[in-house]
């Protein structure tokens, strides 16, 4: 997850066209230049730097993503009759199962390159013991956004948390760490690693 | 300053007795047993690890303080026949001039060991000024708390920033980055550093 200072993960007025919110794309502004992001996305050249190990670790070991409908985006309500299939094109960079988590049932969405998103509408458990079965033995990404990163972090369910914080103020929109409830889980740090425009923090609970 | 994974710089029901708010003096935990903090308070043993050299450079070129009422503490509303003197003792860890910004004019308050209190009552910048006066060249500290920073950071006065952020979800009580305006300062990267349960960032503005 990509987090502000002032800790939001999107700024207001998120929408379709805009889906990191006023201000929000600031939070990418380390991510666009690197090389080992352009690659994802089937471009040549960019940069090398200290978030490249990071970066290349997204996917490392991953048999399975859980997003929520925000997400995978098109906006909210019933999926319509020519529906979205998401921000990534044909080819999305996931390569594996997506459970995108939804009020509205769809039949299973089969991408390029491996990516298959399945919408699932009985609930986060479900959802995780989906990607988990899914996943045969690799784990499980939680991909976000916020609003599904919070019941999950609340029912206890994350393992490990990378949060990439980036030196911007956005003043509103959404935060990350809200939500929480009455026992929230204690993180411990694992790593710091200070890199170009972003600091990269690793927790375990 | 020191901050919580979620934003906050105390918890809810701060209270003289209770000066970081419920759960808030979690945010202390990894300051306590530094061979570093204990010598500032007279005591010996402790610890040295990576947040040492970041605790001994807090008075490091520091000619002047300027702190907010809160911290200063002992309650809101006049100061009364027997006055408060602070949460530091006789002999408080500063050692140079402090102005206190309040709306309750008070003579000066000489301690020891060269710590005096100025009680300021005109404002934001007139404490800046006279601070920058009584430094003699060295830099101003902004002590806290985070109310004291936020009109600080929204008028564009800070320099630099240490974030000490501390691995627990307060869920509640005072945010740091909170009431900047709509023309929030953009802070630039300057350091990283992961210690034992808690990470060093410093920003340049």
């Amino acid at each position: 997850m990509m987090m502000s200072l002032d800790g939001y993960t999107a700024g207001p007025e998120q929408s379709v066209e805009n889906p990191f919110g006023l201000g929000g794309m600031r939070l990418n502004e380390w991510l666009f230049p690197l090389e080992a992001f352009r690659k994802m996305h089937g471009e040549e050249g960019g940069e090398v730097n200290a978030s490249t190990p990071i970066v290349e670790g997204w996917f490392e070991n991953i048999g399975a993503t859980v997003m929520g409908r925000n997400m995978f985006g098109g906006g909210p309500g019933p999926w319509g009759t020519n529906p979205w299939t998401g921000y990534w094109g044909e080819d999305p960079p996931y390569h594996h199962p997506v459970f995108v988590l939804t009020h509205h049932a769809r039949e299973p969405l089969q991408m390029q390159g491996g990516t298959t998103f399945h919408f699932v509408t009985d609930g986060i458990e479900s959802a995780l013991e989906q990607a988990r079965n899914a996943a045969e033995g690799k784990d499980v990404s939680l991909g976000g956004g916020a609003a599904t990163v919070q019941p999950y972090l609340a029912a206890g369910l994350v393992d490990e948390m990378l949060i990439s914080l980036v030196p911007v103020f956005l003043g509103a929109g959404t935060r990350l760490f809200d939500n929480l409830g009455p026992n929230p889980p204690r993180p411990r740090q694992i790593e710091a690693i200070a890199a170009p425009g972003v600091t990269h923090l690793r927790y375990r609970f």
